[in-house]
Parts: structure tokens; C-alpha cells; sequence
């Protein structure tokens, strides 16, 4: 039943030999790759109105200047990954590129800021599609938090079904979207050429005093703009030779689209006097000052939120393809690097679900709370990955290495500065959760591997001298006479020649009829009757078995736990649990093998 | 740590030698078998007002005669005790005396409407007594489901302790209690003489029709008051000899106390034209009214409180005593015959305090909702204990048979009549529920009766021929080659001279590897490589063991697993869950008895 469900839902296993890569051509892959960053255009100007709107109407006029500092921040950024790229032609994510230059602490600082990162994508961006569509229909703005779970669950069964299936999906929408983009800025400013702006709306007084502090806060609030633009340089061997050439023309273009977009909206929003709103996005207020509530407005909506919902399928790939890479390191449990039998590594897909999903309830589908821990996350594992670029070209001295260095150190040091003004003007907004987490992720994964590495040492053949088992006892377990019973004690004198039957005395009537009916079926097992002054089962025996430890021959002892297996799962309920308990005991006791010996009923 | 708790908490364990019984002189009998009953005073008159007030305030001078009726009903039904006391001084409940008389089904329907009376009475007692806190100190009324739980805890560990050490802490309460209900009397009328009844305060308008229909809801409402009557013939064993006459004596006072104080309690309400109030108890306002908020006021309450938490710890004695004579006859699961480490029944305890505590806060720590439930079970219980009297009577033919067949005939009619008019008065609200719920509990109880009986035929030794073990065949599941792994090979050669060693293909080289280690490490056990396209470890194992099936020699054949077990918890979490899922698909396969060979790590 379950297993038919799970076919249904996530489609029939695949072999191993089925895993071959895809390569995709340009076009494709900008759309596959550009879906997370693009789908930022979609809240990241609402992020600086939001804080500037604090200061009152008049701070909002700040806005266009934000919004060329995040477009050049976007150019110098993405001019550092175009090095990445052809340095790493197998595909460059920050936590390889800081592990390989920088050492395994900034590696697995990357890692961290990386995993929480992917983390805080699925959650920002369903619950950013979710407001686009209850922007549209506002009826639904009460079920957000069930709308964003459901969008995540569905995310999730396309994922487990396999990256390839998933990548036919992507082109259509992108594209879509970045043509309703192109829609709405020759809307937005042929309205604004022909109808001029509208007047302004009556004046917001300021909750805040305004000042640079605020203007800072607000343009950490506009890069979570840049969230997703390093999505070429990890999947560099996706694409056609030349790989690195095509990924590197591939960033281009999607920068240059990221950009323009980006300021087009912030600059639109501006020259409409937007005032964010908690119930409708600034894209969805201005698309409708454009076109009004008609076909072309519904249209830039729902583009908006499938845009977002594939952003969430691009964390889905690389949340896992992270975690199982630092699994094959030891840094987080090795479940991670099983390949499921869709061939994607299941384990990774669904706990990211599972964490955001909680995220998601926890936050009420709203994402503002959320954005401070997300940037400062993002940049981080930027500063780290151009810092390890500058030590990579240091370490080469290949040719011009000098220049390309300079290239990467400019994006670490302005990522690096991006970091310390989101740490500072968002600490109180949430920045102090990352300050937290990030340390004790790292301590977790060192911890993992120093288990991992134990372990190794502590199974090793060298020098081992395997123990002894010889003629060991057996002990079976005994309460009343029956067909289990006499099933266990056949099975104990099959396996070793020094077998004893133990039996508790709870009730003196039962234990003497047991002794004489034991003479018939089992006369050459000796029984042991134990006294159990205050009733329990777990104690005699456990004390019984500690007692023997002394007289074993043999490194191990076994215990043998007769147990009848109801053909119905209720009806395990109906009989007393001491068996599982004493394995239970026993698992932590050194030399001790228990077996249950089943007898099933009908 | 959780055993030092579970000693502090309900002390040390206590041998079975120590089990004897505490006889009871009359004086704390009438404390510890009447608090059940007598603290029926602190609702039920609330009961009866709470349904006249829908048809007005007019309709509230009809609680006089309802409270006669009721009065009448106390002395009928103690009679009818009277006599299952003499007749059963071993102890008469209605599960007994309704199975021995009227066969099994009755048995079954009086132990089902007691086990729900008894949670019940829980609830409700709890419930009010926190109510008469919260009456006298209303800034607690927001935290009552909070306080109401605690309260059940209190009292379970207290039951858990035992009830020899609970026996003690009655007889103070349940007198003050008594002399607090006199002293309400007497100061109400004396109150009433000197003072006069005050004025009737403003009209409250009808929200429903008066009429016989309502009477007879309120006079179902005020039944309640019966509760706990039949506690004394339950535990007639617990007197001191001659046991029948002390336990009947002491019901006869019991019955009158009750009967009169409630009456008292109902008329002094009614000359006081008191309405009832959802934040404060019928009781605190009449002894606000004659008292005033001063130390006789909260003294009151306070002996109303404690002597409805002491009710609840009769149902605590109650309910699992009747749960393990379920049990003993099979219709309950054999875990509540189960005399705990303090010689009480721990699980009966442990399940009662659970539900009760469920119903508290699903109902708010409001139990008006509760008690139509909670008196037609009673009533039921009533009903089908004394039918079973009169045919114990009539089965006798002892002399005088007829006049005692009279006396419980007349019980039984009439408490048949109780349970006809609240089943349909109070059928919409809530009584309803009775209905469905009885018969699944009796269908419940037969299906585990059929249970137990199909074990016993299908475990019995008659005719039993015991399987063949012989050469069997033990597999051995192996990853990598580790000191686990050498030690599980080393238990398998020693248990069976026919060992095979399998291994899942997942990485070629690591299987290759392993196929050389092998020579070195176990040269005389074959090593058989399984393939699995899908990745899969479960699927090829359980097919090879499916296969080996055919060829096994013997009824019987072994897997072993070796198991590495680290020394924290939370490593476990670290490694593959292989070994237990291959356990439970086994558990379901007939004559494969699975092994862990545990191999400590530190």
C-alpha cells in the first residue's frame, strides 16, 4: 500500500545506470538557473520600502539611489563568479572553494551559512508566490500558511522524482516572466511618458527618525536581490561544452537581466508613490496602477508566483547536492549520501521540506521576519567563496593572476562589507539568530566527523583478535509452557550444547504447574526458578544474567526471548511489553546476544 | 535518574508479602467510602438550577420538590444496597453482581458504563473542586484547565504510592467537609428565621418553554447527587468483621447525610433565590450571601474543594481494580492485572489519569457538559446491579427471598425509570454519546476476549510437534569487513555449521575490496555478492532470503546482523537505519529469526 503510493507519487526507481547528465544548451539553462535570483525582483524593492517607509513618505524618495548601489553590487558580484566559473569548471560552490583555499573552517562556515541559506529560499520564496497570489485574490489571504505547506509538499514530490523531470518545467514560466517584466517597465514608463505620474498619496508620518543608519538598513533589505546569482558557478557541469564558456556568457546575461530589472521596478515604484502594504506586494500595487485589475495584471501575477515556487526548486536541488557532498566528508550523517532509488538524494529533500515547511508555519507565511537571516547568509558564503578565489589564483600564479585576483578580492571585500551592514542594521531584526545557529551548525559538523573518525579507529582489523563464543550459554526466557516456548528452547539446543531455563515466580500455583509439566518437554533443559519480591519481570533476570557473566565460557552469552506474533497489530497492545524491554537492557550490556524467537499466530 | 524520580515520587517498591489488607473501623470508613458520594452535594443542586433557569426565574421554585424526588431516590437506592451488602460481603459491584446473575453481556454493560463513570467521576470532581476554588478566588478562573490538571497528577501519584498511605488523609476533610455542610445549614437557617429570605432579586426571562419536559431534565440534572453511593457495598471486605453489618451501618449514615444535606442545601438555595452563575459555584454564593466574604466563607470552599479531590481518589481506587478484574476474566488487556512495584494496579492508574486529564482540557475544565454522560452511566450500572440482585434472590429461594427480591425490585425499577428519563432529556445533550460509546466498549471487550481465547488454543501443547532446527541455514549480512563484522562471522560458525555471508553491491570498488579483505578474514565462509540496481539494501536482501527459503534444511533459518552500538544516544542517529528496518521485515516472515550481534563502541 505505501509502497504503491509512494510509485504513484514519486514515480517508478530508476538504476543506477540511468544516471547520465544532461547537458543544457544556453537558453535553457538561464532559465533553470535564474529562477531563484530573478524571482527576488519579487520582494527584494518591497525589502527597502518597507524600512524606508519607517522614516515616513518623504524617506521613500531614497529608493533609486538603493536600488543603483544593489545594481552595481549585483555587477560586481557576478564579474567575481564569472572567475569562479572558469576556475572551476566542475562547478565552484562556496563551500568547496573555501575548504580547497581557505582551509575546513571556512569551509564548513560556508557550508552552514549555505545550508540555512537553502533553508530560508524555500521558505522566503513560497511564502513571496503565496502573497503575489493572495495579493490577487485577497479571499485567500487567510490560508496562507496552508497554501505555502501544500506549495512546499508539491515542490517536495516533484523533487523526489528526479532533477530531470524537473528541469522541462522551467524554461515556459522564466521566460514568461521575464517577459511580464519587460511588460510592466514599458507599461510602467510609457504611462509615465504619456499619463505622467500620479499625484502622491496623502503623506505617511514617520514611525523612526531617518538617517544613514536607515538608509543602510534598507539597502540590506534590497540585497536579498542577490540571493541565487551563484547558482551558475555550482552547476558549471550542466551545461554543454564548453561548460565554462557557456555557464560564464549564461551569468552574464542573467546578471544584466537581474539588474535592470531590479531598478526598473524599484525606479517605477518610486515614480508611483508606492506605499508597501501587509496585505498586497509593491509588484502586484504597481502592475495594478498600470494596467488595472484586468487580464495583463493577472498575468504578472501568477508569473510571479510559479517564478517563485521554481526559485524554492532550485534550493531542492542544491540543498541536497550540499548536504551529501559534506556527508561524503563525515561533517553530517551519511543518510544524506544515499542516492534514493529516483536517484536524488532523498534524505536531503525531505528534511529541507520538513525544516522550512515548520519555518513557514512558525512565521505564519510571512516573510519579512525572515530576509535579515537569509542575506546575511548569502553573503557570507559570498565573502567566503571570492576570499577563497583570491588565495586559489595567490596559490596558482598562473597568467594576468594579479588581475583576476584583484577581480575577486573587490567582490570579497564588498561582500564582506555587505555582511558587517546587514550584521549590524539588522542585528535586533533576526541578523543575532545567524551569529547563534552558524557556530553551533559548525560544532555539530565537527562533532559528526570526530564520531565518524572514532569510529574508523575503534573497527579497525589491524590487531584484532576475534572474540570467543566456544560453548556459551543460552538462556531461555520462560513464563508459561507453550508452543513458543517449547519453538525457543528447540531452536537454544540447536545452537549451543549449554542451554538454562529461567522462569520468574510471580504466582507460586503457576510456577509449580510449570515445573511439573516441564519434565515432559524439556527434561534435559535445567529450570531456574527466580523469586521476584516486588513483582517485576526486567529485574531477576537482569540480575540473574549479571550473575552468570562471572561463570561464561566464552566472550558472549545469549538470551533467548520466546515471542508469539499476532496476525493483527492491535493485538500487540493486548500483551505485555517485557521482551522488547529486557532487549532493551540488554543492547546496553557488553557481551549479551538476545534473540527473540518468533512463533506466529493466525 | 528516571528510577530515583519514579522513588521520590511514589516511593520505594514494596513486596508482595507486604500485601495485606487494612481493615477499617466504621468511623474512617463512612471518611473514605462517602467523599465520593457526599461532594455530589457541591454540584448537583447547581445542576437542577442550571435547567430551570432556562424557563425563568419563576421556574426555580420548582427545585424544592425536585430535591424531595431525589431525596426519596437516595433512600431507595441505599436500601437496595443494603441488601447487595449483605448478600456479597466479599464485594459487589455491578460488574459482578450483573454477570454473575445476568450472565456476561450484563456484566459487560454495567463494567462499561463504571469504567466511563468513573473517568468521568474524575473529571467532574476535579472540575468542580477547582470551581469552588476559583469561586472564592476569581482572579484564578483564567488558569482553571491548568490547575485542574496539576490537581489529577497530584492525585495519581498519591493513588500510585498506594492506597494504604491515601487511606489516612481522608477521615479529617470528609468530617470537616460534614461540619461545614451543617454549619451552612444552620447559619442559613438561622439566617432565614432571624433575617428573613432577602428580596428576590431581578426577573431572569425564559430562553425556553417551561413544562414536565424540563422538570424531568432538572431532576436528571440533580441525579448526579447519587454518584458514588454504591462505593460501600463495592468494598465491603475493607471493614473490620462482622463486615457486612459495619459496611451496611455505614451506608445507612452515609445515605443519610447525603440525602439531607442535599435537600437542605437545595431548599436554602431556593429561599435565597439563588441563580446560577457560569464563574461562581451555587455553594459559594449561598455562603456568601449568609456569611459574607470572611474566614466561614473560605473555609467552605475549602472543604468543598478538598472533598471533590478526594472524590477523584475513589475513582483512582475504583477504576483500576475493576480494570484488572476485567483483565483477569480477559476482557481488558492483561496489563491492568499487573500489580505495580507499590502493590496498586499502576497501569489502571496511569490510563485514568490520562483520559481524565484528556476531557479537562478539551472541555475547558467545564463539566456541565460532562455529567449527562456521567449519571446515565451510573444509573445504568444501578439499574443492572439490582436486576442482578432480585435474580439472585429469586436463584436462592433463601428464606424471606420475596420481600428482598421486592426491596431490589423496586431499586431497579426505579433506577431503570432514572435511566429512561435522562436518556431522553438530556439525549441532545450529550446522553447521546452513552449510546455509542457502551457498545463499542462491550464489542471492544468481547474482541479481546476472542483474542486471548484463540491464543490459548493455538499455544497449546496438545498434539504439538516441535520444529525441526537441525543443520540451519545463518546468513550473515555484512557492509564492510570491521571488528563488528569478523565478531557476528565468529557467533554464526559457532551457532550452525552452515554459514553464508551476503553482501549488497553498491560501490563496485568497495565490493571488490571487500572480496580480497575476505581471504584473509573468514576464507571458509562463502561470501555472495548481491546486485541492486535501485540502490536498494532491504529489496535484494529480502529477496535472497525469500529464495533461500526453498533450500533451507529445517523449519527454521537465521539472519544475522552486526550491529555496532555507540555509546551516545544520539550517534545512533548517525548511522544507517538498515538493520532495524530488515528487523521488523522479518518479524513478519515466518521461521526467520533475525540476530543482532552488538558490537560496543566507546
Amino acid at each position: 500500500m505505501i509502497t504503491a503510493l509512494k510509485r504513484l507519487l514519486v514515480g517508478s526507481p530508476m538504476t543506477t545506470a540511468q544516471a547520465r547528465h544532461e547537458r543544457l544548451a544556453k537558453i535553457p539553462a538561464l532559465a533553470i538557473f535564474s529562477s531563484d535570483c530573478m524571482s527576488s525582483v519579487a520582494y527584494a524593492t518591497e525589502e527597502i520600502l518597507l524600512v524606508l517607509v519607517l522614516g515616513g513618505s518623504l524617506a521613500l524618495q531614497y529608493s533609486p539611489p538603493i536600488g543603483i548601489a544593489i545594481g552595481i553590487l549585483v555587477a560586481i558580484v557576478a564579474s567575481s563568479y564569472w572567475q569562479t566559473i572558469h576556475a572551476y569548471p566542475s562547478g565552484g560552490g562556496a563551500y568547496i572553494v573555501a575548504k580547497e583555499n581557505l582551509g575546513t573552517l571556512p569551509g564548513l562556515i560556508a557550508g552552514a551559512a549555505l545550508l540555512v541559506d537553502y533553508v530560508l529560499t524555500v521558505s522566503v520564496s513560497t511564502a513571496s508566490g503565496v502573497a503575489a497570489i493572495t495579493s490577487a485574490f485577497p479571499a485567500l489571504f487567510p490560508h496562507r500558511v496552508a497554501i505555502c505547506v501544500t506549495c512546499v509538499v508539491i515542490v517536495m514530490l516533484a523533487n523526489l522524482r528526479g532533477i530531470r523531470e524537473t528541469g522541462k518545467i522551467f524554461a515556459v514560466p522564466t521566460y514568461w516572466f521575464i517577459g511580464c517584466l519587460v511588460l510592466l517597465m514599458g507599461g510602467g514608463f510609457y504611462h509615465l511618458a504619456t499619463r505622467g505620474a500620479p499625484p502622491p498619496p496623502a503623506e505617511v508620518p514617520a514611525q523612526e527618525a531617518f538617517g544613514l543608519f536607515m538608509v543602510l538598513r534598507a539597502f540590506s533589505g534590497g540585497c536579498a536581490a542577490l540571493t541565487g546569482i551563484e547558482a551558475v558557478a555550482n552547476g558549471v557541469q550542466a551545461f554543454k561544452p564548453p561548460e565554462s564558456r557557456n555557464a560564464s556568457i549564461t551569468l552574464a546575461w542573467m546578471a544584466f537581466i537581474l539588474g535592470s530589472s531590479f531598478m526598473a521596478v524599484t525606479f517605477i515604484a518610486y515614480f508611483f508613490h508606492i506605499v508597501p502594504h501587509p496585505e498586497e506586494t509593491v509588484v502586484s500595487m504597481v502592475a495594478r496602477q498600470i494596467f488595472g485589475r484586468g487580464l495583463l495584471y493577472y498575468m504578472i501575477q501568477a508569473a510571479t508566483a510559479v517564478i517563485l515556487l521554481l526559485a524554492v526548486t532550485t534550493s531542492f536541488a542544491g540543498f541536497p547536492m550540499l548536504a551529501s557532498l559534506m556527508a561524503k566528508d563525515g561533517f553530517l550523517p551519511r543518510q544524506f549520501a544515499n542516492l534514493g532509488d529516483r536517484l536524488v538524494f532523498s534524505n536531503g529533500i525531505l528534511i529541507l521540506a520538513g525544516i522550512s515547511s515548520v519555518l513557514l508555519v512558525l512565521f505564519g507565511g510571512s516573510t519579512h521576519a525572515l530576509i535579515p537571516l537569509y542575506a546575511i547568509g548569502v553573503f557570507t558564503a559570498f565573502t567566503l567563496s571570492q576570499s577563497g578565489m583570491v588565495t586559489h589564483w595567490w596559490k596558482e600564479q598562473g597568467p594576468r593572476w594579479r588581475a583576476h585576483a584583484a577581480v575577486n578580492a573587490l567582490g570579497a571585500a564588498t561582500t564582506a562589507l555587505v555582511v558587517m551592514v546587514i550584521a549590524v542594521t539588522k542585528f535586533t531584526h533576526g541578523a543575532w539568530i545567524v551569529v547563534i545557529i552558524t557556530p553551533l551548525m559548525v560544532l555539530g559538523f565537527y562533532t559528526i566527523r570526530r564520531h565518524y573518525d572514532s569510529l574508523r579507529g575503534q573497527l579497525t582489523l589491524r590487531g584484532f583478535v576475534p572474540p570467543k563464543i566456544g560453548r556459551h550459554p543460552v538462556v531461555v526466557l520462560v513464563g508459561g509452557l507453550h508452543r513458543g516456548v517449547v519453538t525457543a528452547l528447540t531452536y537454544a539446543r540447536a545452537i549451543s550444547p549449554n542451554v538454562t531455563a529461567i522462569t520468574v515466580d510471580l504466582d507460586p500455583t503457576a510456577t509449580s504447574r510449570l515445573q511439573q509439566q516441564w519434565q515432559e518437554w524439556a527434561p534435559d533443559v535445567p529450570l531456574v526458578v527466580l523469586d521476584s519480591p516486588y513483582r517485576s519481570v526486567m529485574q531477576p533476570v537482569l540480575h540473574y544474567i549479571d550473575k552468570m557473566e562471572k561463570q561464561r565460557d566464552g566472550d558472549y552469552m545469549t538470551i533467548i526471548l520466546p515471542e508469539f506474533l499476532p496476525a493483527k497489530w492491535w493485538q500487540h497492545l493486548l500483551h505485555n511489553q517485557t521482551a522488547l524491554l529486557l532487549k532493551t537492557a540488554l543492547l546496553f550490556r557488553r557481551g549479551k546476544v538476545a534473540i527473540s524467537i518468533p512463533y506466529h499466530l493466525d
